[in-house]
């Protein structure tokens, strides 16, 4: 714990999905809105920190404030946050970057034959364990853990594994969905607090501890 | 060629994507984004018709005039469609379904393992296909498709192999786009009209056509 109190700080906010196409039509991906990414943006820059959103595509609008980088693939996004990173104080990852890719990418759309397909993916790099691989001592990165069982000690996993100082878990109701529940959790692993609400208000408590807590540190 | 004319007609139209789950989070789709479909529907309903619209996730917004059935499957598309059609005069496919599925859906979201994933996929059931198999004498289906090579021909062939009355054939280039650039094709293959233009344009000649040739006929 040093004494820096950086304020205002520059945030790096990843939102919404990606999307890795098999051919010029069909791609993997998630129903991820962009709106978590949008509503904690929303809160940075009410308490006067600047925000700069890499975002894959997404039909949510987001703060007037806030610097957005579109992007489409995983690829994409963590190339453009590597960029930013550099010059930010600290990053939360809020997108659902898509984690599989089809090893091959065909150049015409794939013809339907009658037959099954049998489709061959890798993974993606993970985006935020490499923004957490490769932070400075003075950077943070907080993690969001979307699972469906297990959910705390997957998140507390996650948390350790892509050095993050903080994460929060949610499950997949989250997606799309214009409420949240989350639980933010500390690199022990116990729950900070435990908030409910709508995107908005979640975003706002998470704000306060990424304040209180990495920012004022 | 018989002399029904029967106006107003009611009109099913599909349209938008459709989603085909892996697992809770992460699906196969397209980047369909049911402005074509809301396009028909405004054009038609201008015309004095009634629309009908089975549609797959979109943020589009159809015009207030139309019923709008939502659907998140192809399966699903395909069942209410069936459901619809008998008491339509006809159907326009602007909808671009998922076409593959995997053969397994996964009831937890699948773990990244660090190894690759072989995921089996199955055809989905062709939509317009069934309705255009199924029609009576005094129903007309207009399909579309969308191909990277060969574009006439394989519109042409599949015009006839789903039983359209006319096909409207055009390229990736249309999805999530506000223009198009379409060729309306007759059972012979020969191009009657190719309209290039926003989509309420295209849209408002391929009404213009389909009310001339189908409706009236």
């Amino acid at each position: 714990m040093n004494e820096t109190k950086k304020t205002p700080a520059k945030i790096l906010i990843t939102s919404g999905p990606t999307r890795q196409y098999l051919d010029p039509v069909r791609y993997l991906t998630n129903a991820s809105s962009g709106r978590m990414g949008s509503s904690l943006a929303e809160a940075a820059l009410k308490r006067g920190h600047d925000v700069v959103i890499v975002s894959g595509p997404v039909a949510v609008d987001y703060p007037s404030g806030a610097e957005v980088i579109p992007v489409v693939t995983t690829d994409d996004m963590l190339r453009v946050a590597n960029e930013v990173f550099p010059s930010c104080d600290g990053a939360i990852g809020a997108a659902a970057p898509c984690d599989y890719k089809p090893l091959h990418v065909s150049d015409q759309k794939l013809s339907k034959t009658g037959r099954p397909l049998q489709l061959d993916l890798v993974e993606t790099p993970d985006v935020i364990a490499v923004l957490g691989e490769s932070k400075r001592d003075d950077q943070w990165v907080v993690g969001f853990a979307l699972e469906t069982d297990d959910r705390r000690f997957r998140a507390t996993v996650k948390l350790q594994k892509k050095h993050c100082d903080l994460m929060v878990s949610n499950g997949p109701e989250a997606i799309d969905a214009s409420d949240n529940h989350v639980e933010l959790l500390d690199p022990a692993g116990s729950v900070i607090e435990t908030i409910s609400g709508d995107k908005p208000h979640v975003a706002d408590r998470l704000i306060h501890h990424i304040h209180n807590r990495l920012i004022l540190r």
